[in-house]
């Protein structure tokens, strides 16, 4: 059955970023349509009453699924096309790779994004002033902490999950991708998660992230490099 | 293949007490082992380093399994036992359930739980003094906002993401019975919601958390009554 997709999202959104990631891996083509959430605006609370992006919405000959909140859009592409498979094949890989997509957007989300993407680039959405240092600081410092704990994964595994790549490679990434837009990440000091991300930086679901641009928010300067 | 599950939990957790409605509903025999995560105890960090209840350890003749954070103990416990199923059957009525579940763990835990559960369970098990009265203004606000989307789903649902209960109603469930247990649902203000939580309430899954009670917090005095 043919399904035509639109992937109502944000560029510059982890959680959006995650699914573009994840439909770019399994090679599934979809629409876009960039969602100005700060401005609540009314068709999209019509879509997701939640009113945060991504929603996917599928159009098929039985009918239109709109797809609402990251984890349930996750979990219906992994579900409707299995291969090739993002969440492991067997329940200690699942629980995995789910522990940590929960990782990323729960705690990094909370410890990391909420003060450096709040900071730099919601307060510049909304209007709302200048960054607090203080918040800078302590996002940055919590970022350091999240870098470790992947080198640590990574210490005995290919990829953050296991020895295949995963959604929890794509939540991560997704994530960081954000942070290293506005050029936080201090790569220098964490060459093994350095070659874990170039590594995922360099596959072809990654390429559509790496040309995003925002008017107003130019990205670091070796954003879009693969040799950064 | 025989299971011994053990469920490390905390009895007043939203988040626990998902994973214990729905190892209840599908009838699954589980050991407790309840968790003081504000101590942060080195033995359950080992186990999930996160440091979040719950945590489900699953033993087989083939050996252990530690699943962690929520919505992966939920996602195994459907794909492991699928009948009966509490996600839905099709694509459309997984989508709800899942929206749901993410609308009642991200959206209702930071506009209601992190005030009022804040002020009246976590101040007083970490020793931080009286509860804030704005806050707890704050989040009975917030609460009666969620409580009235109840109402509007129900408006035209028999549970929260269609005909048949599903993670969405225990999801929504969980969350809400940590606050009646602190006695802050106005339930006369909302019947349609009040008659839904009398039926989820009469389950027999929902019986072990009606006998819930941490020491020095005493529950609303209609806490365990089925009609309250």
């Amino acid at each position: 059955m043919s399904v035509e997709r639109t992937l109502h999202h944000f560029p510059l959104d982890p959680a959006s970023r995650q699914v573009r990631l994840a439909l770019g891996e399994k090679r599934l083509p979809f629409a876009e349509t960039h969602v100005r959430w700060w401005e609540q605006p009314d068709d999209f609370i019509a879509l997701n009453p939640s009113g945060v992006p991504p929603v996917l919405v599928e159009e098929t000959s039985k009918g239109r699924l709109a797809v609402c909140e990251t984890r349930a859009i996750l979990e219906h592409i992994e579900e409707q096309n299995p291969e090739p498979p993002l969440l492991g094949r067997d329940p200690a890989e699942r629980a995995e790779a789910r522990r940590l997509l929960q990782w990323f957007d729960r705690k990094f989300d909370a410890e990391v994004s909420a003060f450096l993407l709040h900071e730099k680039m919601e307060k510049r959405l909304l209007g709302y002033g200048a960054p607090d240092l203080a918040n800078l600081r302590q996002g940055r410092e919590a970022l350091r902490h999240h870098l470790r704990y992947i080198e640590h994964l990574l210490a005995e595994r290919d990829w953050l999950a296991g020895r295949r790549i995963s959604l929890a490679d794509m939540a991560a990434a997704a994530h960081i991708s954000v942070i290293d837009y506005f050029g936080d990440v201090p790569w220098n000091d964490v060459p093994v998660a350095r070659t874990w991300y170039m590594k995922i930086k360099s596959r072809p679901c990654f390429r559509p992230l790496l040309v995003d641009r925002w008017p107003g928010m130019a990205p670091a300067p070796h954003y879009h490099d693969l040799d950064f």
